[in-house]
C-alpha cells in the first residue's frame, strides 16, 4: 500500500487463530471485531469463547478447530486462493472501511487490481438487450478512466460488465466459496476474469450459496467501490439493496434512467427519484468520482491484530440480569442501554459479547443491538 | 379574483390606446411596461413615441391607427375572442408575474380555467407511442387532482396533453393569431378545447406564426403555470426552451426519464442531470406542486393602467452621447449604466427608452439591455 500507512503482515499461528474465530458459530464480522478488540487477540478471543456462551446462557457454540482451519488454508492455496487479513497488503483499502469487514478474504487472481480505483456495475439478472449495450459501454468508458469495475457474477448486467472489463480488471465478489460458483454456467467467465482482475469471497471452500448470502455480499460489492452504477432494476431487486447498503457506506450511487413504462427501470427510476445520481454515459460517472478519489478514507478505530489482551471483566449476575432486561427484539443503541443500565461501557460491551457468542444477539449497524 | 386584490377594468377608449401600443412598431411587453410607467398611461405614450423615436435618432415607428385598433377589437368579438389587460378579472393571475408579460392578451373559451392551478406538459412533436401514453396517464392523474393542463397545441406530446385533459379543462397557448391556427390539421382539436377550456394568444388576429414566435410564445405556457413538465424531447428542442424559461420564471421544472440508448429521451434525461424533478407519474408532480399552491406570487412593481403622465424628462445632447457611447452589442445591466454615466437614472431610462422606441435598442432580462 502506497498510502503512508504501515501494512501488518499475520504469522501463519495468527492467520490459523484468525480463521478458526471468524469461521465458529455466532461469529460474524461485527462480533470479531468486538472480541479482538475486547481481548486484544484471536488467540486470547478463542480461549474466552466457551466461558462467553455460558454467561451468555448458552452451551458453547461450535469452534473451528486448528485442523480445520489449517485444511482450509491448505485447500485455498491448492486452488490458487490466498486468505488475506484486514490490515494486509492484499486487503482492499477501501473495504477496510466498511463498518463489518470480513476479517479474512479469499482472494484468486491479480490482487493488483485493488490498486486501481473501484467502480461497481450492477442490475438486473433479466437485462434487456439495451441494458447489456448500455451497461458495456458504460464498462469501457470506466476502464478507459482507469477504474476496475466491480460486480456479481451473475448473469445480465454483471455478467456484462464483468465481460467489458476483462482486459483492464474486473473483481468478481462471490456469494459462496471459491470452488461453488454461482451460477455454475459462469465459471468459464471467471476463467476469463483471473488473468487481469480477481475473484473475492468471505466464505469458506465448499460453501454453497443461500439466498441469504447475496445481500450480504452485496455489502462487499459496494464496499470496494467508489461508488456504484445500477444499470436496469426492478422494484424490489437485489441491485437496490446494493444501492442501500452503497448508502449506508458512504459510497456514491448512480441510477441509469428509463421509461417509465418499462418495469425495469422501476428500480432504476425510483433511486434517482430519491436522489441517485443519474447518468447515461460514463464521463458522468467520472466526473463525480475523479475529485473524490485522491481524497482520505474516514479514519476508523485501528484493530489490534494480536496484541495484549485487555483485562477481561465478568459481570456481576444481577448487572447482566437488569442489562439483558433492557434488550427486546427491537433494536437499541448500545449507548442508551449503558445510560439506562447505570453500568460501565465496558460492562454493558462484554455482556453484549456473551449474548453474541450465545446467538441470542444480533448487532445492527450504527451502534444498534436487538435480541433474537 | 379572490385573492384580495382588485381587478382593474380598461373603459373602451383605454383598450385602444393599450392596443395601439402593444401593436405600434418595436414596442413589446417589455418597453410597453416602461413607456406607461414613465408617462402614466397608454395614452401619453403614444403622444411621446415620435418625439423619444426622433431624439433616439431614427424616423418615427409605424403607430397603430386608431381605427386598426377598434378593427381589431371589433373582429375578435365576432370570432368570440376578447382581448383582455394585464390587471383585469380574466387575466391569469401567475402570467402578471413574468419578467414580460404581454398587455393584452386575446382569449376564446371559458376564462374560468384561469382560476385552476395549471400545469403545462409539453415534449416532442415527433412523439413516441410510449410518449403518448405516459402524457394521457400524467395529464389524468393532474386533471383529477384538479389541475388545468397548458400546453402548445402542436403535434405529439402537446396534442395528447390537451387531448387528455378536453373535459377538465385545457390551455392552448398560441404562437399567431386565433384566426391561424398551427398546425392547421388542429382546428377540430381546438374545437374540442374550448367547450371546457381556452385558447390564449398575445399575436393580433391575421398573424401567421413564424419561427421566433414559439419560444415567444413558450414564455407563456411556463409562465401560465406553477410547473412544466416535459415528457419526451431530444436535444436542443422547443421544449428545452419552455424548461430554461420555466426556470428563469421560478416555475417548477419536471422531466420524465427515458432510456440513455432512446434519443427522445436525450433532453429530458438531460434536464434530470442539471437538477430538473424526475417524474414517472402525476403523484410525483402534484406532491410537489400542492405545498406551493396556495402561497403567495412575489409582489411586482404595480403597472398603472392609465394615471397622471409623470413629468417628462428630456435628455441634454451631450449627456445622451455618454449613455449611447457606453452601450455595445454587449448586454450592460442599466445600474451600471447609472453608475458610469453619472446621469441621474430618470434620464438614463429616458434614453433607453427613446433608443427602444427608435428600434435601437433590445431588453433583455434582468435589467439588461443591448444596442441592435
Amino acid at each position: 500500500m502506497d498510502d503512508g500507512t504501515q501494512a501488518i503482515r499475520l504469522t501463519d499461528e495468527q492467520r490459523i487463530d484468525w480463521l478458526r474465530l471468524i469461521r465458529s458459530q455466532n461469529i460474524g464480522p461485527r462480533t470479531f471485531r468486538a472480541l479482538i478488540n475486547h481481548f486484544g487477540g484471536a488467540h486470547a478471543a478463542l480461549d474466552a469463547v466457551p466461558a462467553l456462551a455460558r454467561r451468555g446462557g448458552s452451551a458453547a457454540p461450535q469452534i473451528c478447530s486448528h485442523q480445520d482451519a489449517e485444511r482450509e488454508i491448505e485447500a485455498s492455496r491448492k486452488l490458487g486462493a490466498k486468505l488475506v487479513a484486514i490490515g494486509e497488503a492484499d486487503y482492499p483499502r477501501r473495504l477496510q472501511m466498511i463498518d463489518d469487514p470480513p476479517p479474512l478474504i479469499a482472494i484468486l487472481g491479480r490482487a493488483s487490481v485493488f490498486a486501481m480505483p473501484q467502480v461497481a456495475i450492477v442490475g438486473s439478472r433479466n437485462a434487456s438487450a439495451g441494458g447489456v449495450k448500455l451497461t458495456q459501454r458504460i464498462a469501457h468508458g470506466l476502464c478507459e478512466a482507469g477504474f476496475a469495475i466491480v460486480s456479481g457474477l451473475a448473469r445480465g448486467i454483471d455478467a456484462a460488465a464483468h465481460r467489458a472489463s476483462l482486459s483492464t480488471g474486473t473483481v468478481a465478489v462471490l456469494a459462496g466459496g471459491h470452488d461453488r460458483i454461482y451460477p455454475a454456467e459462469h465459471a468459464e467467465l471467471l476463467d476469463a476474469i483471473l488473468p487481469c482482475g480477481i475473484a473475492l469471497t468471505e466464505m469458506p471452500l465448499g460453501w454453497e450459496p443461500r439466498a441469504r448470502d447475496f445481500p450480504r455480499r452485496n455489502r462487499l460489492i459496494s464496499g470496494l467501490s467508489l461508488g456504484v452504477v445500477i444499470v436496469e432494476a426492478a422494484k424490489r431487486s437485489g441491485s437496490l439493496i446494493t444501492a442501500r447498503l452503497a448508502l449506508e457506506q458512504g459510497r456514491e450511487v448512480f441510477a441509469l434512467p428509463g421509461s417509465p413504462l418499462d418495469p425495469r427501470a422501476e428500480g432504476t427510476n425510483g433511486l434517482i427519484k430519491q436522489g441517485a445520481t443519474p447518468v447515461t454515459e460514463a464521463a458522468d460517472i467520472v466526473s463525480v468520482l475523479q475529485p473524490i478519489m485522491g481524497t482520505e478514507l474516514p479514519a476508523r478505530e485501528p484493530q489490534a491484530p494480536d496484541g495484549e489482551a485487555s483485562q477481561s471483566v465478568e459481570p456481576a449476575s444481577d448487572e447482566r440480569t437488569r442489562i439483558v432486561g433492557l434488550l427486546s427484539p427491537a433494536p437499541v443503541l448500545i449507548d442508551d442501554l449503558i445510560r439506562l443500565s447505570q453500568s460501565s461501557p465496558r460492562v454493558v460491551r462484554m455482556v453484549l459479547l456473551e449474548l453474541e457468542i450465545a446467538g441470542r444477539l444480533e448487532r445492527h449497524g450504527g451502534g444498534l443491538v436487538s435480541l433474537l
